[in-house]
């Protein structure tokens, strides 16, 4: 990964020089085991742990050496072997094949990346929990298809980023399966030349149980289910980074991502604030995808192995890790900053001209309307019509709308124009409706003589309406009555 | 591809009825080749074609025998051969391979299905060159980021949208290399039985050229550009689509796909339209992208061919086209029935607070501050700082701002109160700036003794201000100047 | 997915009309639920369900109506509360949005589902299992690299491909998070019109347990595991195919897919027997990836949701199950009818020359060479060297590796010479490396001193060699002694 | 990318220091365009220009610079302009925005790293040339599925190896469209402050046309081709380097890749000569269609521009360039040193049992089998049942192969069993089918009636054969006549 968005923690997991001492590992615990066993002096490993222990590995030694004769490990061995006494030199090593000692250590790093990104995980899932709590009343129009449809408050919007967020972090907070494993079984993993009694002692030594059916290599399955996961959280940030944006969009933004006060939003305009962290999280998303396209791929080998997964991992892995690094990264600091607007959120509501209760007043109307002979069908068509009358233009706007200016003398007159206008009134559908004077309309196939209908039986509803009535129709757009159950969501969620 | 995206002249294409025919076709001119070499006698071809042509392919036989011998183009030999005088029999498919009938099959399967996808491009095309004339001076934002920027027509982002998809669209126009050749040469590519003038003739009445180096199959590579031509114009069609959701977004929708007058948005809410159209071209992409992926790895197969290919050919390429084909359609309909609302345009500009023209402000102060002693970099910060003062919130709305509601109680009242509270006046950098009114600001890190410094220069620079000045100062928001250049998009794309 | 690919029980549960049956359970099951509550008298449930049980769905009259109003959910509630008595309307969908339907549907789709591709799994782990302890002593080469590697026995392979195979299913054999959970909360999933109640008992009826945090729909992270466990399922028959494909490369076939015996193999060739079978699974891994990889885009979605992922879901679910389930049953016909050529795998090892136990003859010279003054690097050299030297060809087969034919006439002599010449001697080097025979050979850096020294301590070992020396030796190549450790596969993969 | 895999002269296009010579190249392209155009002083440039070329450019005050303020491009103004007289900072990115300076010098590095892959690919062409041209005789049986088909020469495979990999490289040597272009046009393309001129000057200076119809950035669609045209060569160098793999499994290898002297196959087996070269070109081909999947993704962008790609960019394309790099010197390592085995391959002509001349025979027998009464099918009946007949088991053979061991005493004494059998011998159709002692078999469904009527029939073809029928004959199995086409490829391909 380049070093722009690479995460020194995860640099460090997959360098050369950890990478060679987790491969030292996995050999001394073979001679340990051996040792256990009774098949070396206790001596032996002590001698050989000793020097290896307080000789540190010469990197540059060991790539020459690998230049040379085409096998990373074998250089290895070379380079530790070396300040051995030759006595010792037939424990290291002895009777295992490259992956032997690698997988141990591969699985090793897998682990270690999950812990990073475990704790970087931990702080977005606390500032989604914080924002959750901090915005537990604080209303919005909840959007579907991007329209405007029925209300929600915004912590409740922040519970279900959590929830899915929860949902996509299983392979962080579960014992993965795949990470259980590992083997010491030889070239080809029938135990050609090693005990399995060996085999489960060295490993349990790393922290493994032996994975019975390896061949050469472990089985690459086993891996994928991580490559999904991790790469699972980076799509449910870009979920929850795309909604920013969308949020964000200028004119009236309900939420921004942070701003630092030097920071400049474009080269060209002074006037910009970009949501480029989220947006940044959108191009790690493209990444994680891929690079876990790359390692489902490995699990096509021949036979008892061949090397093609080898320089696929070798690149995907750190990169997978590095991306989901830098979106958690960039996310919590994204979360922890979040700028929201509760006015403009207000405002949406107002302007939505009380259609965010239209499901509700649907279900009111058909309840009114079907003992008075209409249909459920009736009810919806009222509400429909209702709706987009109320968003009606008065005519000196609709002749705004209908214009199509004929050069730029024209436009910049409409420009200034549009600035003298005064703002359309906002009606609700709250008053509207009860006053049955539904309007025929061009963008509903609804007949003249239908509106008459419906209007008077609006008029009926709600002139001989009882208190009952109308005590049921300001709870249609009543926030307090529309989102009580979101409680459970905080119960169930947050436990609180 | 299932019914509901299919399109029917494509389906057509693919199935078994015509691929038969087209298998017919090959075996039919390799003959007719035998024939002008003078390997057969003029009647042979004649015989054979009279009764092929009048003898219809009896598509369950085929398929019953298919299902015996395993082999579709053996099973397709047997049922064409049984209507044949044994004596002829020996002419049809005479020391050909299966894939030397199936190659041409194939491309002009190709050929034919680009034929349909560009149609319905063309009525895509002609609907956005249709919009770009007609709001050739619709004024509107641009945004980058989703941040409003300059200024720019409507006109001309439809302009963008037609250049890009144009580029996307060469492979429908163009004369494409791997549909030029095919191949004629046996079981392995090397003419073991066949006379490479026989491949010549033969291919030339089907309309191609030999292609020398193919094995038993022509190399998948000369494919893949189509693959990808075809995958690219689904992904711009569904940038456009992208653009139209963003700008359809309830609140201020600044266009809208059409919405027919008994279509309904959602069973639960009345007041819906949703972009459903724009959101499936999201789906088509997702899909196009991905038959285009499993395409690709059709390049690699072993030595003169396997057949794994095969299943994924069947599945992925009429796919494609399929959602090709409905990607079009859907734009095509939703640009020719395009609701475009020039007043919210008009309205989103005007409030944008002469932010469009930052970039021409920056410099002319640049022009100015520069001799009096600044830095292009305080003209940078002045205007920054003009932009953010000009959004800042008077008190009461601040005080909206501000407020965490408590409960939903408190949630109501707040939004009551939004409804009756005045909107904020709508001040422009445009007569900010010449004020010298620059303020303090929590959001930059400029100082106090800066902002007197930069007032004072201001005052100076609009104060002893020429007509010159005040021209200039006019046209760095005047819709006339900023967008003249538009002009050169028309004139190199529409040539008008 | 077409028909030659389909699997009937497959297309069956993603058929219009078992979705609409599902759609109306769910239906059915919120009626019940308010019946539980206490909301609707108990005989409102029974009069629907009578209606709506005894009245078939017509799907044309569904068809045609979702063309009129474009929503496919809207037109099925039409369609069936035209049966019911007007009074009864307002009990059906009743303050429910599309998706409350859709979801529980959905989920049960796949779980019906993964019971079929479950059934077909257990067919091809049978169908190993029984190949595994067929060939428990059926001893092979192993191979790394598509090199011969160590022995191992062709039962102890199949457990290799088990272990894999199982470890990739279980998605299929465990509870599946994502499956427990569905939704019935409301239009924005923040039950606005939903008591939480109805939407737990709802669907307990159904089988699943509210999931906290839905928008509209339920998070698509959720689905995700079962994609990738599926098409993990493909990938592991992929991995299996290509083996069997590799094995079966004619020459000296180890193994090879059953051929049927009115099958043919080549239009042109009548002597092919191709592995057709396996082939195609490698077509459908390709498909399954990347119909997985269409799913796994559905995680980024719009705020409470909009509808990009239904098209994709349309088609990509039941496709990527269609070629899970043809991948499934081709394989379990590979794999019952599976050819397996013991000769063959007899002669493979015979001539690999000894090298199979190169591993063990390392660790047996380094024992016996350290003491005597050499380093376990010169061990390595002289297997390596040993190993190198029995494959060196005699005089007169040399001449014709490194002739390069001038002609044809030339290509034609030489064919016919190599027909009369005498098979080279195969030489082991079991007993090549006792004599101490080593040649120097320009394929290794080793010096003819180094060699000689070689020599020398090879005589001295094997010389003065007692019993035991010779005992060990030839446990070296003793299968026997090589493979008694899988007998820890067989119990700790089948428990025998 | 990793440094392991990293080309050096790609890693320097692509790095921070030639990045910043490439913007400033384009701040000074635009300056001298002023120029021109009258709208600076001639002094201006070259002052401007006289300093930048003299003062390095410090990367590490602009890495500083750029973590303050966010924005890489105005953190390189910052740091350019210091060095300027305050007088000529207004002269420096004048009205342009970051993609103005960018696109062109992403244009720019995009064309110097395909000529880096050109030449490499160059060196590749050239050694399949030169080993099309050395093994233009040297024959060996093509395989179709993996299966003996006919026959070929290795020279001709060679051929069809580089007339795949001439049509993956178009991109190489064509002008691609794509990089003719590039912008000028200001900060939403719609050249707000920017003369159409200064563009078309500045980009001629730099070697570009404009684009028109960009937004703030070039459509990326422009650019796809490129990475699906480098990716496309990395997809035919992996079907080479798959080919080679399969020919060089052990046992009876066809050509290897080159083994250096002091290579290590293997730490555990050092029998071991592995393909690694050509295995790792399979990972560099799972990573190079990965990449360019990334890429493929950046066409969806937001209206005038998101900066979701910039990310994706930095990554995916050098390393893109980097894995083809790669990949093609690894393959002109492999080609350039691959060792040819012509004694294998006549053995295994030779023991394909005159089947390579199946297609001929059947075609041999079609012209006078039918003149006696039977079909073609009978004639393709025939062969199969011949070709199936030679390959038949003498009684001792067909014993081991139907031999399942019990234990691994009894596998131990198959081995040694097997080693001292004679090998079977090798009959061919060639003299097997004239005798007319066609045998029933358990694998076709002929019945012992039709085998007795073949042979008959070629009895009769044979024994009343003339001269004629019998140079026919053998001519159907003469490489001189079966190959004598190939010419024709080498023709057209090599024009010689």
């Amino acid at each position: 990964m380049i070093k722009r968005y690479s995460n020194p923690a995860i640099a460090k997991i997959w360098d050369d020089e950890y990478t060679l001492l987790l491969w030292q590992a996995t050999e001394l615990s073979a001679i340990k085991a051996r040792e256990n066993m009774g098949e070396v002096t206790d001596d032996v490993y002590d001698e050989i742990e000793t020097v290896l222990m307080t000789t540190e590995i010469d990197l540059e030694w060991w790539r020459k050496r690998d230049k040379e004769i085409h096998h990373d490990l074998n250089a290895f061995i070379d380079e530790r072997v070396r300040h051995l006494e030759s006595t010792l030199h037939q424990y290291f090593h002895r009777k295992m094949t490259s992956y032997d000692t690698q997988e141990p250590a591969f699985a090793t790093k897998l682990i270690k990346s999950l812990e990073i990104i475990g704790d970087l995980y931990d702080t977005v899932e606390a500032a989604l929990v914080a924002l959750a709590r901090k915005y537990r009343y604080t209303i919005m129009n909840a959007r579907t298809h991007g329209q405007e449809a029925e209300l929600q408050t915004f912590g409740a919007r922040c519970l279900t980023w959590l929830a899915e967020l929860r949902e996509s972090a299983t392979v962080l907070h579960q014992e993965n399966r795949g990470l259980m494993f590992s083997k010491l079984s030889g070239a080809v993993g029938k135990y050609g030349s090693i005990d399995p009694d060996l085999e489960k002692m060295a490993l349990q030594i790393l922290g493994f149980k032996p994975f019975y059916g390896a061949t050469q290599i472990m089985p690459r399955i086993l891996y994928l289910p991580i490559a999904h996961g991790v790469s699972g959280v980076v799509q449910v940030l870009n979920k929850i980074a795309l909604d920013i944006r969308l949020n964000a969009r200028s004119g009236r933004p309900l939420m921004r991502e942070p701003f630092s006060k030097k920071q400049k939003g474009s080269s060209a305009m002074p006037h910009k604030k970009n949501p480029i962290r989220c947006e940044q999280i959108e191009g790690m998303d493209r990444m994680a995808r891929n690079f876990t396209h790359m390692i489902e791929e490995n699990v096509r080998t021949w036979e008892e192995r061949a090397i093609e997964q080898s320089s696929v991992e070798r690149v995907a892995w750190p990169s997978l890790f590095h991306v989901t690094a830098r979106s958690l990264s960039e996310m919590a600091l994204v979360l922890q900053g979040l700028q929201v607007y509760p006015d403009n959120m207000l405002l949406e509501v107002y302007e939505s001209r009380g259609t965010y209760g239209s499901s509700e007043v649907k279900e009111f109307l058909k309840d009114r309307m079907m003992p008075l002979g209409f249909s459920y069908e009736d009810a919806y068509r009222v509400v429909q019509l209702a709706c987009f009358n109320v968003f009606e233009l008065p005519s000196e706007w609709l002749e705004v709308r209908n214009l199509v200016a004929k050069d730029f003398r024209h436009a910049s007159a409409s420009l200034t124009y549009v600035s003298t206008l005064e703002m359309p009134p906002i009606d609700s559908i709250q008053t509207f409706i009860p006053h049955g004077q539904l309007r025929l309309t061009d963008e509903l196939d609804i007949s003249g003589q239908d509106v008459a209908r419906y209007n008077a039986c609006l008029v009926e509803i709600f002139s001989k309406g009882e208190v009952e009535t109308w005590q049921a129709w300001i709870d249609c757009f009543n926030p307090a009555v529309l989102l009580k159950n979101e409680a459970v969501l905080y119960w169930e969620i947050l436990g609180e």
